[in-house]
This record gives C-alpha cells, structure tokens and sequence, in this order.
C-alpha cells in the first residue's frame, strides 16, 4: 500500500480530503506521467532482479525467474493508466500486487517452479486512445497492431496538458515517451502460463454485502461506437423548430431512448463523449459526434439493443428536418466490440481456495460467506489474455461501488487482503 | 457586390459550391483575419475622404462630412464578423452597403446636411465572445466597459486557428490585433443622428412570399444563458442507471424539454454549445455545460420560458442521481438580456418610402405588395443604437431564408436593392 500510494506521485489528480493520498488520478496512457510511472516501475522490478521486455505497443513484462526455463512465468497484470478524472486503485492496485507479491516471495526465499511475472499493459482504460484493453488485445492477437498504432487521441482529452496541440496517434505517443520495445506484442513472443489480475470491484455488489473478496467467473459484454449525427447548422434566433435539422437536438432525443431500451433488455447504454459544432451559442448545430457504449450480460443482448438503436435513431434523424426535406443522417463506426467472457476453471478454482484461505481467521460464523462469485461489469486485460491462457480475477470491495471518478477508495485491509489472495492464487497455480 | 466578395478574401470559410464567390465565411471577431478586413475598411473609407474613429471596443466610425459640422452624422451599420460556419452576407451586406452609398454620393456630387457615416461594430455575432452586440450595448451605455474587456471567448472556437490556446478576453483580443482605440465607447462621445441597417433576413417570409424588402418595424426578445449540470463522476460499464447522476443524460431531457415548453409559447429555446466533462467513453459525464439561447416575439414569453424551465430542469437534475441520494443540481447564468424592440416611426417611414421608390419599375401589378413590414427574429446593432437615437433596419430576401450556414446566399440583385433602399432612407432622413 505505500508501494501504491508512492506510484501514484506521478500524475495525481483532484483533491478530495486533507489525507495526503486523498486525491484521484489524473494519468492518462503514454502521458509524461506515465512515461514516470513506467520508469519507476522497471527500476523497481530490476531491483527485484526481474527480466524486463518492452513490447511494440509498451507492454512491460518483468518475470521473477522460477526454477524452469522450459515453461512460460505466471503473471500478475494489470494498468498504470487511469482515466482523466479516475482514482488511486482502478488499475493500479493489480500492477503494484504484482511488486508486492514479488516481494513477499522474496523475503519468504520462496522458490516457483516456473517464473512469475508482473506486466503493465498499455492503454486499459481506453480514455486517451478510445479501445480499451487494446494492448492485451493485440499480444491475444484479436486487434491487429496497424489499427492500434494509427489509433489517435480523443479530442477531449487532446485539450489536457499531457496531449499535442494536433492528437497523437498510439505510435507517436510511445515514440515521445520512448516505450516504442522492438519485441513484438503477441502471446506467442511473450509467453504466459496464466494470468491473474487483482482489481477493485467498480461497483457496489461487495461492499453493500459487507463481503471481501469476489472471485470473478466473467466479464459482461460490451461494444464501444462512434456516432456522427449530420444535420444544418442554421441561424437560432430565425429558424422555426420545423425548419430545423437540429443534430443537437436529435442527438439528446437518441440519448434518452439509449437508456430506455438498454434499460428494457437489463443492459447499460452510456455516452461519454459529444461535440457540437460548430460551437455558437446562435448556431443550431449541424453536427454532433458522440461515444456509444453498451454493455449487457450476454452478448447477443448487446447485440439487440445496437439493432433497436439502429432502427430508432434513424428514426429520430429523419423526423428531425423533415420538415425542409432535409432530415437528419446518422453514421455508426463500431470501435470495439468485447464479447462475454468466461474464465477458466483452473484459476477461479485456485482464486476461491486462497479467498477462502486468506479470510479464513475473520471474526464471523460462516467465513466462506464472505468471498462471492461475482460477474465483471467492466473490461479488464484479462478479457483478452483469457482467450490464449488460462486466466481469473480477483475482485475487491471499493467504497460507494465509485469508480473512474476521484474518490475512488478502497481500504489499506482490502488492498492487503486482494495482494494475499494473489499471491496464493499464483503460488497454488505454479504448483499445479 | 464586387466590394462585397473583396471584402471576403479574409476569412473564406468552407466552399459549396464551384464559383470563385462559392464559399462560407469563418472570420471570428478579432481574429487575423478580422483585422485585415478592418485594415481594408479603413484604407477604403480614408481614400472615400471619410474621418476615422477607434473606439475603446474596436468599433470604426467613417465619416462623409456633411454642410453642418454643429449635428451629428447619420450613419449606416452593421458588422463585418462572423459565424465559425457562417455566409457572405451576414453583417458584411450591411457594412458594405455603407461603403457603396458613399461611393455613390461621391459619384453623384450629393451633399448632405449632416454627415453620412458607416460604422463597423465588433463581434456582433457572439460567436467567439458570447455576448452578441455587445459593442453597439457598450456604445448605449447599456453593457458596461468591464464586462466586455473581460469577456472571455467561448471553449469551442478557442480550438480554431484563430484563437491562442489559453482563452483570450475581449481586451486583449483587442489589443493583439491593434483595435483597442483610445476614444470612449460612448454615443456621448460618438453621436449619431439616426442608425440605419441593411441585413439579409436570415429566415424564409420574404423569399417565400417571393418580396422583395423587408421594413422592419421590430426586433424579437431573447436571453442568453449559460448552464452547469453537475453529476457525479462514474464508470459506464458498472454503474446501474438508478446509481447514476449522469450530467449528460440530465443535460439530453432538458434540451427535449426546453423545446417543448418554447414550442408551448410561440418561442424558440436552441442549445448552440455542449461540452460534457471528463470526456471519456467509459465515464459517465459528472459535468456538463451548455449555452441556452430563448427568444420570442415578446419580451414577458422570453421571461415566461424561462421561469418553466427552471422549475423543469430542478425537477429533471432532481430525478437523476435520486437513487444514490446524490441528484444533479443545475445553475444558471444570464449572460445576455436583449428585451423587444420597437423602431422609430420616422425611420421607419423613411426606409418604407425609400423601398416603395426602389420597387417602383418591378413589372408587377401592385409594386407596393413586394415590400413587407416585417419583425426580426435575430439581434441586430440596430437593437442597442435604438435606445439612443432614432432607427430602423431593412430586409433582403436570402435563399432558403438559411444563415448562420457556409450556403448563406442573397443574390447580387437582392443585394443592389437593399443598398439602393438604405441609400435613400439615409439621404430622406437627412432632409427631414
Ligand atoms: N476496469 C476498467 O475500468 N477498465 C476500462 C475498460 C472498461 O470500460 O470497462
Ligand atoms: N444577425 C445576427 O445573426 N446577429 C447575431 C445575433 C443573434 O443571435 O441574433
């Protein structure tokens, strides 16, 4: 925890106690920040005499050599990265349980059969350059490397310090901070024998069950989208509402129905992101550009709220202008697309016997109740090293359910509790 | 019209179509581009002999002196700024108008008992400082001194080229491009014996009833706001929509409102800018700001919407974020007042008589049937001049009645008219 806390020097965010780490984090992907944080990391792990590799999209992988050199290391990992107006823990708490970890085997001298390894993965959040988990993604080979080096910042963020004047791309960004590795990112080039990730939990299941840990089965699925609506710009003050191709105005009437067919289907629909332009207060703005993101359960429900949208933005646009023969278009690009997940047995199976294990002395009757199967609302870089290694999570109890926003929290105990629940889990697997 | 398209080689905007003239206008007050075109208009009127004054808001007063030096000039006016994605003829019409009715004297050895003059106002359109007229208001002594000096540009087109990365303020805007004049903003200081002005109507009576002027008589209310929706910060992916307080989300119902209860009332209610913060696809927006501009044909619906809306908007920000006893709350800022306007009677007569004279060889049945005493929709330096001295505008017709549009268009025809009519109401007027 004080590992943690030192880690996040670089780059914090806005103050919301007196306590001295009581503020968030403000430290996006490939940012100066991160370009410190990364340096601070790879020194930490050469102290800790790991291997260090640096991959084509900035993966850092530093394994603890086990007795074997003939099997891939199991490995902690998580991301360094955090959302413009995110906290201390998203992220962060699963890299620095790596180090912590690593270090408890150090001062245990305890020997693995295989290496275990600690990675920081590019870009999780997905806030800076708009895929999230897009670095695990290509080392899974499930994105191809051209999409991600070309992908540019969003330009909301574009406006922060850490951003150019004209938005980076992926690549320019690692070549600024110099994370550029020569090593290409695939599963096949860095091997792995599984992967485990300690998370908080982002939402409010545990903590209103006063549980501690949640053994995470599965990841809900998600698509992410970008959407222009085009419609005129024209004068505010002159132009009759029939008149009007409002794209602003279409664009609120396309957000409030989101929510009401996610919301029949027991999915989410979130806008993060819009821009209107051109942005004048005596302008009815003809365009408007704006982030979709839709999560559910199960993919194929992901997949009928999209269709529905479909057919009711359109519907929506060609209602707005209609009355000057000119309606509203929509245009869809699909950024992402995150199907459910399932992980394997094996590491749930060794993720439940240490929850079990490690809160085995807490003062209740029934210890077991306190560590639940719990489905992951968001994405995390397990979802794609799940596709090519066995791989489970850990959750957390964070307080509130708050996430990516400053106050995030989670108490010095839970942390410590997650940090020995890996490290068990990881010790259980090599010993497999 | 060939001063006209000159006098547009200075911030051509975005092209429609394939003539040399086939181009919008994106030339923000104050920009590089402002001041050429205000260098150009100096330079103009000195070889037409006029007297020049710089007033402390950038305004330019050309003066055509007249037999009497004891009574002030009559002027003609309007602006030479405009829209991000605005049209040729917006403001630019009405100046030009001025510099071609000098021309026109001069050509015609007329003189006038007073002097003629033409007055360029700075950043009539709002557009980069959200404050529309502001120039002619500080003139009136309606708007005071400060508040203009300090009034910052808006978020969206400090992006463009044209504006320094850190928010410029009107002052120093003034002061870069070499416009902050020493002369009191003042009609004390710069009396004016009547204003007239020359506009494109910006909306569809005239080109659809197929007229030709527009007298107009009025001038429609409208307020400008500026609103914060503050939410709460969170992760899209975990968050159930009844733990939400989603700004954005808020912010969509409250644009489907405010159009609904302006609808309700014979008014308009538009939103030109939206910014939604932090700007992430997987945080929900904690905080969203946006411009609401209401008008209406009279001053107590302005007040009436307003009074609606803010009772609505409470209820809305209460209901989202209720769950987590955490709702939106909203604020409000009044940015700009203009209540309506009434001209004077005499001005009015003179531009009535002056179109009926235009009209008069139209081959036509009844000639008098083209012109149409007409209210404007859109603000205007006519506004504020009227509270101080006698004045009155005229309409040309624009095709499609768009403006505040690249395609804006008045054809060279439509615009010779007006300059005729705006030439004699000045030369009637002066004779009274
Ligand atoms: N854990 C987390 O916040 N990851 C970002 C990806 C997502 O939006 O779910
Ligand atoms: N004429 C014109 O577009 N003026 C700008 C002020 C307004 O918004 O009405």
């Amino acid at each position: 925890a004080k590992d943690l806390h030192h880690s996040c020097q670089w780059g914090y965010g806005i103050r919301w106690g007196d306590g001295s780490t009581d503020t968030g984090m403000q430290r996006l992907a490939l940012s100066e920040e991160d370009k410190s944080v990364r340096n601070w990391f790879i020194q930490t792990m050469k102290d800790l005499k790991c291997q260090i590799t640096v991959d084509e999209m900035g993966n850092i992988f530093a394994v603890r050599p086990g007795k074997r050199t003939d099997v891939p290391a199991t490995f902690i990992g998580s991301h360094l990265d955090t959302q413009p107006t995110g906290g201390r823990y998203d992220g962060i708490l699963g890299v620095l349980s790596g180090v912590e970890a690593l270090k408890r085997m150090d001062e245990m001298g305890l020997e693995t059969e295989g290496g275990v390894g600690v990675v920081n993965w590019t870009n999780e959040e997905g806030a800076r350059f708009p895929v999230s988990m897009i670095s695990s993604g290509i080392w899974a080979e499930c994105i191809p490397l051209s999409k991600a080096h070309g992908l540019k910042e969003v330009p909301t963020v574009a406006s922060l310090p850490t951003a150019a004047s004209a938005p980076e791309t992926m690549k320019s960004a690692l070549q600024k901070i110099d994370y550029l590795g020569s090593v290409p990112c695939s599963y096949k080039s860095t091997p792995m024998a599984a992967h485990f990730e300690l998370h908080i939990e982002q939402g409010p299941h545990l903590v209103s069950a006063g549980q501690r840990v949640g053994v995470v089965t599965a990841v809900q699925a998600y698509r992410w989208y970008r959407l222009n609506v085009i419609g005129r710009d024209t004068h505010t003050g002159t132009t009759a509402f029939e008149h009007r191709a409002d794209a602003l105005y279409a664009f609120s009437r396309m957000m409030v129905r989101a929510r009401e067919v996610a919301k029949s289907r027991g999915c989410l629909a979130s806008v993060g992101i819009v821009e209107a332009k051109p942005g004048s207060v005596n302008t009815v703005p003809g365009t408007v550009s704006f982030s979709l993101d839709i999560r559910g359960p199960e993919t194929e429900l992901v997949a009928e709220v999209e269709k529905e949208l479909r057919k009711d933005f359109d519907g929506i646009a060609a209602e707005e202008g209609a009355g000057i023969g000119k309606p509203c278009r929509v245009e869809w690009t699909l950024d992402f697309d995150s199907p459910a997940v399932k992980f394997h047995e094996d590491c749930i199976g060794c993720v439940q016997d240490s929850a079990y294990a490690v809160v085995a002395d807490a003062p209740v009757a029934d210890t077991k109740s306190l560590v639940r199967p719990i489905m992951s609302g968001a994405g995390h870089d397990s979802v794609f090293t799940s596709k090519r290694v066995p791989t489970s999570m850990i959750f957390v109890p964070c307080r509130d359910g708050l996430s990516h926003h400053p106050e995030e929290f989670c108490s010095a105990d839970d942390c410590a509790t997650g940090a020995s629940v890996i490290l068990q889990a990881v010790v259980r697997y090599d010993r497999k």
